[in-house]
């Protein structure tokens, strides 16, 4: 088989890394950027580069497309133009409607592996980056070719991944939902304590270092991907902005709701919409996690270096895996709170009698 | 110096070993839980219990009040009524105003220490848990005694506190933005998502786990709090409405004007937007957070016992200390992503070459 990469960046390559490794394919790349396909051929990203997109493109069986959300569009109809006929075509984007007209072409299958998020560029490729990983596939109803799709769904299941097929309009209000309505939250969060006179001008006897005490863990929590990199966020905002303006209506008008609660004084109902918030958490993020229970401890532990590095290497020896952890910092030397997150019962009660007996009060939340 | 103590939980018995180590007092407590008092006292918090309030107060220099919100305000005008008239009497309530009618007494201060969010209950109570903590107190203009003010001001600096004046309506505007509010959306998005069909349904093909990996760090950390203790938030948000009820007008507005940059397209404007965001997030947390400016490292890791700890005890031998750090968890085995803040240009650097050493890739975001 024979695997064009266009774009060979984290996706990119590692996408070329594990058709090479896992599919025995023959993977040709080519970037814009000389410099990058040179290290992804130094790399073994891929098999040869190509000097331009027509040339990685040719005689292909697989294409797939890992360049920026701003040139996605324009690369898709250049790759749907030197493919041949036979040749299935996808793509790699976080939004999915923006390429949803190239769906009346049979060949094109709109993709969005859910990985690689954390670090960008070539040197982080690894083959094994989409092991586990969900893989959303948007063909287009009747249009779509069973073959190419059933070529694509098996390459992508030959790297590790779980292709799940999901329409476009459905995987951008997922998006829109869990992913880019909590960024333009937090950019307003911070916007709007940042505005604050007691915040703006130090005004609490003018010292910067008090600011500090007022923020905290959840304000932290809430915040800590305000202002992502423009030179993504940008894109992504633009490119699904319908779904996200029909997600913040739908935010406006529960934000509504419970402002009429707390306006009236409605302590009963605002306690009902209270638990039924902590039960949707727990469907969502708790019981998703593992197959069992996660249970969350709360530990105080000194904030120095060493010390959660003390507590993870007990759990370690144990083998009791920390599903999530959370530190909040604190000022100087005080200590301060660590949240973990611990599957199961059986290691949740080991993991407080380890933490205990390191001699840090640990209660379970 | 007499101290009494109303409510001897984690803050009640915190401020009781702390007056008693650190400056001198006898302290006398009372909890209408005798179990609690009786503990307390075996703790060394108290050094004698009262059986009822009248009993504590009598003959006391400072009182402080260490209840539930709920019962606050009654317990204060109880206070003052038992109290003799060269008696200061303050409050721990995390929202100010309620109690602010109290400040026609010139023996009320109310006042509000930051610590001991993370943990409950008098056998997490410690000496040291206001080191270095902002306390907020809120004397009334014109009515709070000079020499009483001045004696509880002495009295929590010896605590090692920073007592820090602020009107009681500021105070309750700075917690209705950056803690308060935090939380209402955190339960807004919650909801949010559980509502969405392909969340709701398991509609992937109805498989539970094909939940997780739509939810990403993101969403993680701004719901982490969601749901939050019903006992004490429905206090909050009541207790705080008025306040509370004018951010979340604030944000709608904010809300709205970001709405209509994405409705009508605005690219540009997003982006000064989100840098605008990136500004205040920096300048409100990372810049407050040290003296040093505070970099954020991004590594993966895999998802196995032991893998933080062996990056947290590298850094810690090396005396690079994490002011910070977030884990975004992944479903089985396949490698996560880890974020940490470290503060200062060495340090940052030393701990991208200690976390490469060990093998991680590691980038600074």
């Amino acid at each position: 088989m024979k695997v064009a990469i266009l774009g060979v960046g984290l996706i990119g390559g590692s996408i070329g890394m594990a058709a090479r490794a896992r599919a025995g394919a023959q993977v040709c790349g080519y970037d814009p950027d000389e410099g990058v396909r040179a290290q992804a051929l130094a790399l073994g990203a891929i098999d040869t580069q190509a000097a331009d997109l027509a040339g990685a493109v040719a005689g292909s069986d697989v294409v797939f497309i890992a360049t920026p959300i701003g040139v996605l569009c324009d690369t898709v109809a250049s790759a749907l133009g030197a493919a041949g006929p036979n040749c299935v075509i996808s793509d790699v984007g976080s939004t999915k409607r923006i390429v949803a007209g190239a769906g009346a072409d049979a060949r094109f299958i709109g993709g969005h592996p859910l990985a690689g998020a954390e670090t960008a560029g070539v040197e982080h490729a690894r083959e094994d980056l989409f092991d586990g990983a969900t893989w959303y596939l948007t063909p287009a109803q009747g249009s779509t070719a069973g073959a190419l799709y059933e070529r694509l769904h098996r390459l992508l299941r030959s790297f590790g991944a779980r292709p799940t097929a999901i329409d476009a309009d459905t995987h951008d209000r997922l998006m829109a939902c869990v992913s880019h309505l909590p960024h333009v939250l937090a950019n307003l969060l911070v916007a709007q304590a940042a505005s604050l006179p007691v915040l703006r001008d130090g005004g609490l006897g003018g010292e910067r270092s008090q600011r500090l005490p007022a923020l905290g863990p959840s304000f932290r929590d809430a915040t800590r991907f305000a202002g992502a990199n423009s030179a993504i966020w940008t894109d992504i905002y633009m490119s699904n902005r319908d779904a996200l303006v029909a997600c913040v209506d739908e935010l406006a008008e529960r934000l509504a709701q419970v402002r009429a609660l707390l306006s009236d004084g409605r302590a009963a109902d605002v306690t009902a919409w209270n638990e039924s918030a902590r039960a949707d958490r727990e469907a969502l993020l708790d019981g998703a996690l593992a197959g069992e229970r996660v249970y969350e401890l709360r530990a105080s532990v000194p904030n120095r270096p060493g010390a959660i590095a003390e507590i993870a290497l007990a759990l370690g020896r144990a083998g009791v895996n920390i599903v999530d952890l959370a530190l909040a910092p604190s000022a100087e030397d005080r200590p301060g709170g660590l949240a973990l997150w611990i599957a199961g019962d059986a290691h949740v009660q080991r993991a407080r009698e380890l933490i205990a007996g390191l001699g840090f009060p640990v209660v379970q939340a």
